[in-house]
């Protein structure tokens, strides 16, 4: 499936949760499938951390990596593009084309840095609505989301219940657990404190915090895999057989975090990761509510729901999937859930795992067009 | 209890594992408690990544500080100085007045830097044994230690089986796993790219890499806590109750993790943390003969074991001690074993747990002075 990105121009301002306007933005978007007569099959794929809308297909035959969730979104795939309309967008913050700390302030002529507001949760839904208000969707057919995208499609589903009629929410958590957001801090604090850093405003200053990002992607990256997959893959294997007695590579394991780091260095944006996990940590529908729950917090969804967590997430773990879905019940919802037994940690929602797959196929086929 | 650090010099070379060879070193070490006619009531308590010789006590009776496990041994504790000679030292490579990178290197008249070798568990042994010999020590009654401390009670009972009656591992591990290198290495990639670091000779450059250092500690005080204790102390609780919409603190976790960072960062040295870790990483008694597994690695140990592991400790879990009982059992050999049900993840090993330490007692009773 060759594909391309889209580019949609908004100049009503958006007022942000924290208070902040964005006069103008853009979001990049990419489609999969035919939206038919009545906009009534579209499904709108929310990304996580580190995604973006490039969720399937390539951009040139010769393209030897997909987008990112290409095993789950295609023709004859569970979210079969034969069927269904498929929207990827990149949220506003991002740094792959959508506007971002990276993109150009037009009050400033040069690019926002520290001057971008942090959007939430909260504000990517409003946005996303407006995206689908341009598309002349009303309804989305489904919402689905891993993770940091599985908060949005909760979100959806409080917000504007009549617009979504199933809910996919996957290795998500209705709000992050101290250690989640400890682990987040680590990271951020990587990043704030790299000379290169410069307030965020490195971008004019010709530098980039490329060390911070690096280790707070390696951090990351530990707490995506389980214990058992690292284990099983790496385990206590030397790179050269020996101990160097230094600080070079000696495990397998070290070679591979640091190449992951590197890599990611290379091509996202730092401003964009503090903004991205700033949005996990403030995210909590019992956010203005505390005492009444997260179940009083989802009584307004009229979606079905879908939820699957992966036995070793431990980033988030099954018991946070098992709190919406009790929310839900408490409330009598329509929710099925699946835990998938997965040796593949947080990372396991983005694989092709034939029990998951088969759930989500089975689960979208009840789902009318 | 008031106390006084000593120091005792070597000029006998010591050859290290690398095939390094230390000239000359000194050990600084305390002692509490009174050593018998016989030498036979003496214990040697090992330290963990942190840790230090300053055990139990106080310098002055003014101290509101006392040594880091003045809870388990004193007069009438767990570990009974009005029975046992107890002996606290400070490793080979530490920060606290043995010989270590910080110290003046002879040869060049300036601190050693990256010039001072990587030390392991089997060299802290064989330090220890030296210090035993000097003090006339030629079995100890017990050895203890937890974390890593509990590795260099392993290896004394491989290496020294004559030597020591009664070995109490603690919260501790036969060896690394892949996600404890990774977090290690995650923590030392953050000092080694900190541009104040240079090379590990930054004492010559009148700089501190203590960006990295605050980033390693904050990383490793996530791994010392379980989820359990974080979420019930911090949860989500805001600071000022709000939301900043930036990047200053939001959440207590952040503020608790940022001060744990910069107490640490101004009182340790950033090259024996990282000299730390890999003494952590290299430890493995299988080592050399993998397929022999554990127990033929353990065979020679004559003492009789206590070991002793903590339920929420997720960074040296309860299987890892099970592996090390396993062994002993294989083997025939004595050995207690506990799992302490405790809320507080690895740093159980260092909090005044009732059962824990009336376990620890009710051992010590049995064993002669």
């Amino acid at each position: 499936m060759v594909v391309a990105a889209q580019t949609a121009h908004f100049d009503t301002p958006l007022t942000l949760k924290s208070g902040a306007v964005l006069d103008s933005y853009d979001l990049v978007y990419e489609t999969y499938g035919t939206l038919n007569a009545d906009a009534s099959n579209a499904i709108l794929v929310c990304h996580a951390l580190s995604g973006n809308h490039h969720v399937a297909g390539v951009y040139e035959a010769s393209d030897k990596k997909p987008g990112w969730w290409d095993n789950m979104v295609g023709a004859g795939k569970p979210i079969d593009t034969d069927r269904f309309f498929v929207i990827g967008l990149n949220n506003l913050g991002g740094c792959h084309g959508s506007t971002g700390p990276k993109s150009i302030n037009p009050a400033t002529g040069h690019a926002y840095g520290a001057a971008f507001p942090l959007v939430t949760v909260e504000d990517w839904v409003a946005s996303q609505a407006r995206l689908a208000d341009k598309l002349g969707i009303r309804q989305f057919a489904a919402i689905m989301g891993g993770s940091l995208g599985g908060m949005q499609v909760l979100h959806w589903s409080i917000a504007y219940p009549e617009r979504v009629r199933h809910c996919l929410v996957i290795a998500s958590a209705p709000k992050l657990t101290a250690q989640n957001i400890a682990f987040n801090d680590v990271a951020r604090q990587a990043i704030l404190t790299d000379p290169d850093f410069h307030g965020g405003d490195y971008y004019q200053h010709d530098t980039y915090p490329r060390r911070g990002l690096r280790l707070a992607r390696m951090l990351g990256h530990i707490t995506y895999l389980s214990d058992d997959v690292m284990g099983s893959k790496f385990g206590r294997i030397l790179r050269q057989g020996g101990f160097n007695y230094g600080y070079d590579v000696d495990f397998e394991i070290e070679s591979y975090l640091r190449y992951q780091g590197d890599k990611f260095a290379d091509s996202f944006d730092a401003n964009t990761y503090l903004l991205m996990t700033k949005a996990l940590d403030y995210f909590d529908p019992t956010h203005t509510a505390p005492e009444a729950g997260l179940s009083a917090a989802l009584a307004p969804a009229q979606a079905a729901f879908l939820v699957i967590s992966f036995t070793t997430d431990w980033r988030f773990a099954p018991e946070r999937s098992r709190e919406i879905v009790k929310a839900l019940l408490d409330n009598g919802q329509q929710v099925s859930y699946a835990e998938i037994v997965s040796k593949h940690g947080h990372d396991a929602f983005l694989m092709p795992d034939a029990h998951y797959h088969a759930l989500v196929r089975a689960y979208m086929e009840r789902v009318s067009g």
